[in-house]
């Protein structure tokens, strides 16, 4: 069974990297709903929750808030974020490779959850990805 | 400066309890998008995840993971969880009391994020969360 996801964490996918540790890699979602629209993924692969340790989870919001605090810091500017699990189809997951969202958001954004299901381009992921780094990068612990 | 959530914690202001712990206190939303939908409280107060210590947002999420598995185990057959912190009033939070909502989705249950805007009324309350209660206290650890 091929994983998009594991071919990301193993390298032979591209995707453009927010941040890597020994457990975790963050990176930006191929269909952001908003600009620094980041997805947190165990390396190794669990379905959903039914499967994944409640370790990775508990790791996962961990990471999640660090990338919404560094959002706020950042040169994104975010007024705030919504952090997310979509567990099973039947929540909108659509990658069985679970994984957390991390969407940065600004204050009169008019981004309505309606809204949100339109994918939005961001013109340089590049760009975006490095303002999180950087600022992920200064948070402190 | 008065907080609902405090006053739930403390017991006095009313909610329907599905869980509770030291640390935390899971009630029905008052005003749910799904039959089910839990709240994650922290028993101390937070604003949202600019100030909440790692560990409580590590054990909101294991809390989460915890009532969607106990969502798909009850009587309320879920198929899946949407498992959200809205971190800032720009993400659409309204109690400034940090929280974890765990909501319970069925296939084709037809609630896309527009209709998840419309409250949906729980004709009995209890019942649903005795249903929780119940698959929590059957769930493995
Ligand atoms: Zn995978
Ligand atoms: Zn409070």
């Amino acid at each position: 069974m091929s994983c998009v996801f594991c071919d990301i964490v193993a390298g032979t996918a591209p995707a453009v990297r927010v941040h890597e540790d020994d457990d975790f890699v963050a990176i930006l979602d191929i269909r952001p709903i908003v600009r620094g629209h980041t997805l947190v993924l165990p390396r190794r692969h669990h379905v959903d929750l039914t499967d994944t340790p409640a370790d990775t989870v508990a790791g996962m919001a961990r990471l999640g808030q660090r990338i919404a605090r560094a959002a706020r810091a950042s040169g994104l500017h975010a007024d705030g974020n919504n952090v997310v699990i979509n567990d099973g189809k039947a929540a909108f997951q659509s990658v069985f490779h679970i994984h957390l969202h991390v969407a940065p958001r600004q204050d009169g954004d008019k981004l309505s959850f309606a809204k949100g299901l339109v994918v939005r381009r961001d013109p340089d992921r590049e760009a975006t990805a490095q303002i999180l780094r950087d600022a992920l990068a200064l948070l402190p612990d």
